[in-house]
């Protein structure tokens, strides 16, 4: 199988990859790290930033991805305290692996949005 | 913002392009698309290939794929007949521009599970 080469194979249930692979094959999660990619952020930031997500989404997504080494949480010397989000450097790799994802997206989606129309006109 | 360049925007959630990032930033998208890279596959052979992926999971998935125009459903003038499928064009194209993630995962896995280790003693 073209994707289990290597070590870590995501089509086994039981490898960490897989776990890793729910972690990261996530919208909030892509949208996190694009957007990081622009800089480091606060939580008010992303909200903003991440049309339509929720606060408990955005909780969950940061701490996910700080558990996986991507993001780090960093609170500054400052009053009030502020706490900034940014990429790790394996963070970085990673988003900046999907940005070929976004570019697709450019690409591409008038052609799904064909696609869709003419599946949905077949099934109705 | 980085990935919102270009006219469609999945940071809005009102884009339609945010409705494709559901669709495919999923691990089941991602690993079925990969697996097809392989060539074209029998529902079956999609059981066995997705570990843990249940009839439901994977019978949702293959409507999404094929509804966006990524993956082609052909029934083979068989006896019975045969159900497979296959990638299309445009889905090759998506499922090559995820390689790069499979790769990056065979080369840090082994870093994302150490600072998992670390975070869950950390949180401990």
């Amino acid at each position: 199988m073209a994707i289990g080469s290597g070590g870590f194979d995501p089509y086994d249930r039981a490898c960490a990859s897989r776990g890793f692979l729910n972690d990261v094959a996530d919208p909030w999660s892509v949208l996190v790290l694009g957007d990081l990619l622009e800089g480091p952020s606060r939580y008010t930031d992303l909200v903003r930033a991440v049309g339509g997500i929720s606060q408990g989404s955005l909780a969950k997504t940061l701490r996910t991805l700080e558990r996986d080494g991507l993001i780090a949480r960093d609170v500054l010397p400052e009053r009030p305290p502020r706490v900034e989000y940014s990429l790790t450097p394996l963070g970085r790799t990673l988003a900046e692996s999907f940005q070929s994802f976004h570019a697709w997206i450019q690409s591409n989606m008038l052609t799904v949005l064909d696609a869709q129309s003419s599946y949905d006109v077949a099934a109705s």
